[in-house]
């Protein structure tokens, strides 16, 4: 990554150095994905000591949010979410992410939506985000394994991801102003289908 | 628009002419939409004369399509879906979508997309393109006023993008690189529904 260049030294903790471990840190999410990425090899990096990392971010899971700028913590925003009966959860997710963007989290959804759309790097940050941690909470307690969840969960990211972008960025009518009950019911059974209805 | 700035005279059929007029219609149809922007209009805001604009363009579609740098024209594209059962008319619009996609105009579309997602005037020419020309071109013989036929349009498209954006963009897996059939299987009953079945 670096090859060529000379390496840097250690850096003491100076204002700069959040900026520099957050840097590191989306490089190597990015390439390795959520999983193969610790926070030493972020440490080893960044040119910083690990207790630096820690300092900063406490652990890897803030770290992460930290990196793509989450203006809420998925698990808050969806621990109503996945305790509510199978049945019903389409509407309750659905209901909870409108809930969100017509929040004052609006304009930093709106950017990292935009950054995941125009830089691929931005765009495996984002899919972590919704595969690691997003989804995993949302189906966790229903059946299937674990391909059978991916599939639902790129479903339900397929739903809902584009009414975001026609309600909020193109601003098609009468989706982008209709009130939150109408698009639930609009909405609802699709989401609910990806969740729970068999799949062909 | 020009308030305070002087008036730019009239510019012979220079390289510099088709961009200019470009310039200009793309601030109208973003501003006005497509049904009040006048040929005319871009004319007098690029400072050339009509004809200019029939000899670069041809019509006004033609020159919207340039303006959205469109790969293909939608009505060649869905010439064959526009005919088609209406109970068929979703998976058959999936197909086409998916083919577009995963054809050389791919790049293209990409862009488009970007474009839309980062800048408001981008998005209102996609909304304009989506609304009068294809939405109005797949619903067109189906039962229902205009504001239905609005609902439904916004509901398929809002399939339709995410679709694009977990496949192309965020590249979420099994979508990303399922099978023309396989998605057609999974998200056809949900454009179906938008397009044909009865809504709250």
């Amino acid at each position: 990554m670096s090859a060529g260049l000379p390496r840097r030294g250690r850096r003491s903790g100076t204002e700069n150095t959040r900026a520099v471990i957050l840097s590191s840190a989306r490089k190597l999410f990015a390439e390795l994905g959520y999983d193969a990425t610790s926070l030493r090899g972020i440490a080893r990096d960044a040119g910083v000591d690990s207790a630096m990392v820690h300092h900063y971010f406490q652990d890897k899971d803030g770290l992460f949010a930290a990196c793509i700028e989450l203006p809420a913590d998925p698990r808050t925003v969806l621990a109503g979410v996945a305790h509510t009966a199978p049945e019903v959860r389409g509407e309750a997710l659905l209901h909870a992410v409108l809930g969100l963007w017509d929040s004052p989290a609006q304009p930093a959804l709106i950017a990292l939506m935009r950054g995941a759309v125009s830089s691929s790097s931005r765009a495996a940050l984002l899919r972590e985000v919704l595969i690691k941690r997003i989804v995993a909470l949302l189906l966790a307690d229903l059946p299937g394994d674990a391909a059978a969840h991916r599939l639902r969960g790129s479903l339900v990211a397929s739903q809902l991801i584009g009414l975001m972008i026609s309600r909020y960025f193109l601003k098609l009518e009468p989706l982008a102003t209709a009130d939150h009950d109408d698009v639930v019911a609009l909405l609802g059974p699709t989401v609910q289908r990806y969740l729970t209805a068999p799949l062909p």
